[in-house]
């Protein structure tokens, strides 16, 4: 089933340029009349989409985010003033009650609230002043891939527009058909720990490569941004550590290039994954902005075949269910 | 020195009961005009005294907040606008170019911005509209223990007040003298990978405590929220995984108890860190928000310990040095 959703997502991708027309509609009205502030909740490989959507408010929208707790108002019962502040909650289910509590909350508290999710009909979608369906159609994996895309694109579209849209479909097929994934599979059949690593746009897709390979494979793998990295976890790295690098292009590039040569003296076995890397991304034909949604393939494919090399069951990871409820 | 320096701790915490004027006054001119939202920027620990900031803006406060990355304003150049924005930046040294840049353009964007710092006379210090001085006195250990809990305190006191900062000091002094570290150490010794959990205001000390493992023992440690963990990085949990659990007081308790639940029925190896745990925590002296300051010091001492049971010296990692510059 995750092997299928996999592929499944160039033409997810790809269908993704017709619909949606709400995403482009509330996309819109958020333009003509911007939020003060933005805040973004979410769980999960939703709280990746929901640290890119963050990008793009403060870089293509212009505005201050912040990744929200929903424990704020579940856990401690507060309830912030959020006059003039857009609440966005992403879920492929719309299902989890801290989700629905929060949008609930932040909705009482002045907010202006959207949903994005793959579940028009799920409680957080009926929650929310407005519901963005990403349109991925059914996901049955327990490990989410093509509504990670999905909500990255609805999310692009809601904050910044089409630009660009119309050539991921292609993109993405040229990208998934591209690298030997089974090598590097090979090289990590028995990594028990791992380390990845991105800036900028990249750095999202460090976060979820990291959580496909802890969900499927049950890798201790531990993301951090470049600059991160060096302020402390730089020293459990050496030679018997492998790190999965994000080189991104333009000025992530330049931003990684330090943070690769600090790697590089501590002896990590470092596999690049980017433009021309060892586990190649297809994305010069895309806005920078959009390159995330094609660089998480190779990623994805990577957590597949490093669990089905393992022997496990990537459909079924144990003690997991598709639908996660916290609160 | 890492060692004298976790010992310190109930001075200089009872040091702040006086000090820290400024702090006094900042914090009423905050609550007499409180911004709209406030964003926190920092690297390292000192990233997990902001995340605790978080937490006292949106309970205490009533405002929303957010992490600032300061890539944000160094790697994508971008300029959000930030007028009725605080910008809180902290930082031990007060020396990372990225935090000054972020600081400066922060500034210059409309954001009131606030630095609080060990280093009175740094460049980031200088930066900002105001500067807070965390007064810990000089810390030479790599690993940075007193200049956490003291930036803890400042926070508090800035965005908080007075009430129960002066039972910090007795409280510290308990903790420290409570419980057998030794035991939960040895049982370590020979793990390469751990993950520490917690929710609501233990969730900072869930992470601080995996940094400080990661910095001084080299083990792959892994923070995770309560909710979070059960959103896919439960899978990786078996019998063969260390689990330090933060188990809290009053609701935080409450919501980690099924968090601690699935944690049993996936065999994990729990030792619990809290009022009569495993690594006990003495804070009933003190109200909720302020437990955090005193529920790290049993495991900055486990980290000392780990590190020195392996041969390893925590006051000089490898790989690192006492101030990080990162761009």
């Amino acid at each position: 089933l995750m092997r299928a959703e996999i592929a499944e997502q160039p033409a997810v991708l790809a269908a993704a340029v017709a619909e949606c027309e709400q995403a482009r509609e509330v996309g819109a009205l958020l333009r003509r009349r911007p939020p003060r502030f933005v805040l973004l909740a979410a769980r999960g490989t939703s709280d990746h989409a929901a640290l890119y959507a963050k990008d793009l408010v403060e870089v293509e929208v212009g505005r201050p985010a912040g990744l929200a707790s929903p424990s704020v108002w579940t856990v401690f019962g507060a309830r912030p003033d959020l006059r003039g502040t857009l609440l966005l909650a992403v879920s492929q289910s719309g299902a989890s009650p801290d989700l629905v509590d929060s949008v609930t909350a932040a909705r009482e508290s002045g907010a202006l609230t959207v949903a994005v999710t793959n579940a028009p009909s799920s409680a957080l979608a009926q929650a929310a002043h407005v519901h963005v369906d990403i349109g991925a159609g059914a996901e049955v994996a327990v490990a989410a891939t093509k509504t990670y895309t999905a909500e990255l694109v609805a999310l692009y579209r809601l904050l910044v527009g089409d630009h660009g849209i119309d050539r991921l479909g292609d993109a993405a097929a040229a990208t998934l058909a591209a690298g030997d994934v089974g090598a590097v599979a090979e090289r990590y059949r028995f990594a028990d720990r791992l380390v990845t690593t991105g800036r900028g746009w990249s750095y999202p897709t460090a976060r979820e490569a990291a959580l496909k390979l802890m969900e499927t494979s049950y890798i201790a793998a531990q993301a951090f941004s470049g600059a991160d990295l060096l302020h402390g976890p730089l020293a459990m790295i050496d030679g018997g550590v492998p790190v999965l690098a994000l080189t991104g292009r333009g000025a992530t590039a330049a931003a990684m290039s330090p943070v690769l040569e600090r790697l590089r003296e501590r002896g990590a076995d470092v596999v690049r994954v980017g433009p021309g890397g060892d586990l190649p991304v297809v994305a010069d034909a895309l806005p920078e902005a959009l390159a995330p949604v094609v660089e998480i393939l190779p990623l994805q494919r990577l957590a597949l075949r490093v669990a089905t090399a393992r022997g496990l069951d990537p459909d079924r990871p144990r003690a997991l269910a598709k639908v996660t409820h916290t609160w």
